[in-house]
């Protein structure tokens, strides 16, 4: 049971010097709710990253982010565009339309990716009363399927966006993952190309548990304490999760949990491609491996190494790689593997 | 800013035990979102004080427990009857409301504690539709103002909501200091006097961060889970939430801390008492001293170890001890005020 | 059953020439949702009435014009100050709490209305994210005891709520009732006065069905269409609507209807005020009588005339005059009443 | 402007018969909120229809209909399966997300209606936490694109809606022209094949305003008249909305108005089918018709009678009857258009 599987990175478990950052930050007393100076340390070395007038905002999940970041930019009548693939519209039981109060216009999309196409293909009914008013983009980065927005698709999204009325949000659960594959800062592929706020991942990537909100122009939302406060996303003893966000960011650790996560994704999409009747279905460009495999070979496949099937129709599996996946741990799972459907 | 102050429990640290605990589960990879061992042994260890068949949830926090204890068993048309000083009420930026979609039905009190006879004048309209429907009765033990409601007033006060049709919740963000003033187990001050749904405190009383939820019949609400979730209450990495619980709840730590900041509150009211110009003017039942002080002083008091003034119109301030606060803390404290007050 | 009652104004019918002014609009087809003459022509009326620039939306029902205007300048960590006995507070079986998502701070009262020092008193915790954040100051003019506001004290109010960042939002349910008592123009208790947004009433005053949200600066809310569509208040025959303001505000007919209510108020206060036993309890300001009356008399004086028991435990009943109530009506209620009581 | 068009039968006005019916009603007092002999009365008529134990109730618009009828079944994390097309997805500006808190799944359909097939599909996730869970399967009927579901098609989805434990609702905003047209009773299509609640259409069908909900198991929502109010939707002097279903649906004038309606949309159908250019691309089955026109002769149309252009890209059109369209006006039309496009 505690065997590192690939199923989720929501699996693995706490990077150790996050860990020591918590006991660091175990001392006396200081004053609850985030007016304390580890969260002043975390938004500094957040700002960093992020720029000077970067308002910075931590909370506890990824979902808690993206609703607390969406529902403060809009009103109950506007709406959000986003791919069908996207976790707010799959996976979140709704919380989105439940904080917001409005709908999500969600499009299809093979690779999990949207186009400047699309979203102005989806942005109708403006002005008129009868139809919800779109108002923000969405976009995963890296994406659902592992996919990667480049900095100039972002950049001609932000732009169509805008030119549209829309703000644009990033669902950044694995962010660090994309900077990585692209090998740029996460300035670069937020504040740079035009991304108006981010919900940034920590968990995902080595953190024990905390996402922040980022708005790049602070007078978007002043008022966001409020909607963290009455999203019940404000954590009493702050410092324990702001620290996490230092250790993980004032060096490069975010980085290096990140690369390594995507190099042995990497790894593993190399050696299962030669498998006998896998095919790799999506680019594999973050910590994500989609394949189909044999399905009657499934449940052997994941006596292995525990995976969740994407879609039971096509056979068609992912595999997720951590920041704490050994290279063990992926040779493991491809001889197993081999073994399974011969080769 | 390290030092320990008298401001509130929740800027205290964090257990060495509960630290331990969470780097215990830090082993390899488990399944997200409370699909683990830790989360099932932390479940089984509460249900030794709450029962086999007690619902048990974990969640982030305080305002996290309350709103989806309560909304899961309103329908928006319903309300809750509390007291005007309730967390719920008048510390939570309105989300019980956001949450519920309902209206809360406050009562004046002096003592932060409510009586039969108020809850039954409260329950008013019943059947008429122009009028909210109360469905929840919601009390605080202990209290506000650090009151402490004894095993038979909980019954009575149970006996009378479930007379009229509400069922009973206790926030209990503190209910550990209560068992320990009382010298009651948990169940004897909520199951076994007729509460239907506790908020099981945790971060006050140690933790790091985490609180419950938990429902004595199971079948109040079987579809709790969608709650949770669609309220962004339900962590990822659930183990190191859960390993908390486990930590505090086996052996008697929950005790042995709420006991001890009972006591030094205890010590505090009792030594401060005999200081000039100091009036305490609650009952000292749990962790918490209110009392009156020359108004004059307030800074020079708050500079020797910061506290909250609770009333400016009567310098009536809050004095809160945790479980980390130590005797020397309110020698310290006491002796610094009699420097500032004479006497 | 279809004889004139003094319970409430919703109990009378629809003024003959609001009847022929909506068979008068029925006449082929023209668009729905309000782009129509009849339509344009009702707001032009009421311009003439609260100014070239003020934004005028027909919703249903009283209830909907108050959900709309608040939710429309709020957002949920926003909260509302109305007085205790205030419609939206204790009788739209907490719609405002639902649309808003936001709580309602109750001030107490004895003549249901509020004082500048009341609202500057519930101003409390701005800033602070833990606490709800006034927003608006709701004021029912005439109030729900028949009592009205002067304005002078109108003024008053709104400058001190102008002063709290507070925007002052007026239910006008009776509205034309108290302007007919104080002999003022309807923008001189509105616009004049500093008031924001308004619910115009009209079905209480001889209307079918329906109100009217009033914003004196348009700029306020530029997008209440939307809210209005989404809070199920847009009528598709607008013409139907809209064709009844006309008729009710274009001439004088609002203002016939409202002072005939409320001399037969004063005609009915005057004449009870000699019964024994009986003792007016309220100024008589507008169309409402507030009394007490021997308790074992109350169902003898309802079978001569239906009326509501405002509280059992006084005594205190309400009687409630409308357009349609002739003094005929009033003369045999007093004289039935009179046999009943003696004297 | 006020000659009929073809625009919508929000257009149409309102049945004579209707309004005698509002004049009649229009004695004396009676109790408000529903308390009084109309609405008594209407509800024993539609009882004749829909069953002696059918839940009814009374409210503003189909909207109010839908998002009372809804969200009364519904907790925020259900969801609710529908056709793309479906008039609460795409014209009631995000209403029922936010009335329900929940998600709506669109599903594409090339006439509007759905199939067995497709509600089972769209199942998935259940008992899965971080999955909306559907509850409900909305289908409108007539439907958005004028065609019907044969009583056999309603009672195979109401079969599989109920084995996936969905419940039915039927958007009958138009459902008197699917009756016509089918030539079953409203029970044949409703009660009869498994429905479990209805909106009952009537301003569409000659009625100045009013829509009812109709559970045909009352026991399914008890404590409506709760949401109902919460929700804005409870008319005050609610004889002036019952009185018109009273008159609509006594005697078989809904039967006449929804088949004449249909009939003249019928022989629209029939002799723009053969103009130069006009292709009929739906099935004519209620009161409404799909057409592809020449797109650079849409404007010219229009200016002989109004009407919507459904979609811009493919330069379709929809043409609307109502209760008042005559056979003139068809003719009329038609041979304007005859002259615009030539033959």
């Amino acid at each position: 049971m505690t065997g590192r599987t690939f199923a989720s990175d929501n699996n693995s478990g706490v990077h150790p010097a996050v860990l020591e950052a918590i006991a660091r930050a175990n001392e006396g007393h200081v004053h609850a709710y985030g007016d304390d100076p580890y969260t002043q340390d975390a938004i500094a070395v957040l700002r960093r990253h992020f720029g000077d007038d970067a308002a910075i905002w931590f909370v506890f999940n990824g979902t808690g982010a993206n609703v607390t970041a969406l529902s403060s930019v809009m009103r109950p009548f506007n709406a959000v565009i986003c791919a069908d693939t996207a976790h707010i519209n799959t996976d979140e039981c709704g919380a989105p339309e439940r904080f917001t109060g409005s709908k999500l216009i969600d499009l299809p999309s093979g690779d999990a990716k949207l186009t400047p196409e699309q979203v102005r293909g989806a942005v109708r009914g403006v002005g008129v009363e009868h139809h919800v008013q779109p108002r923000v983009l969405s976009l995963t980065q890296s994406t659902e399927y592992g996919t990667v927005y480049t900095p100039e698709e972002l950049r001609a999204l932000a732009d169509t966006a805008h030119a549209e009325g829309l703000l644009v949000h990033v669902d950044g659960a694995r962010i660090s993952n994309a900077a990585a594959a692209l090998g740029c800062t996460l300035a670069e592929i937020t504040r740079d190309v035009g991304v108006d706020v981010l919900s940034l991942g920590g968990t995902k990537n080595g953190l024990l548990l905390g996402e922040a909100v980022v708005f790049f122009d602070p007078a978007l939302v002043p008022d966001f304490a409020f909607v963290r406060k009455q999203s019940a996303q404000l954590a009493s003893k702050m410092r324990f999760v702001s620290a996490q966000f230092s250790a993980l960011f004032e060096d490069g650790l975010w980085l290096h949990n990140a690369s390594h996560a995507n190099a042995m994704a990497a790894l593993l999409a190399r050696e299962a491609a030669g498998l006998p009747g896998v095919v790799i279905t999506q680019k594999v460009e973050a910590n994500e491996v989609f394949a189909r495999v044999p399905a009657e070979k499934i449940a052997a496949l994941q006596a292995i190494a525990d995976f969740y099937v994407w879609d039971e129709r096509t056979a068609e599996v992912r595999w997720v790689t951590s920041w704490d996946t050994t290279e063990e741990d992926v040779r493991g799972f491809v001889a197993g593997m081999r073994e399974v459907l011969g080769g």
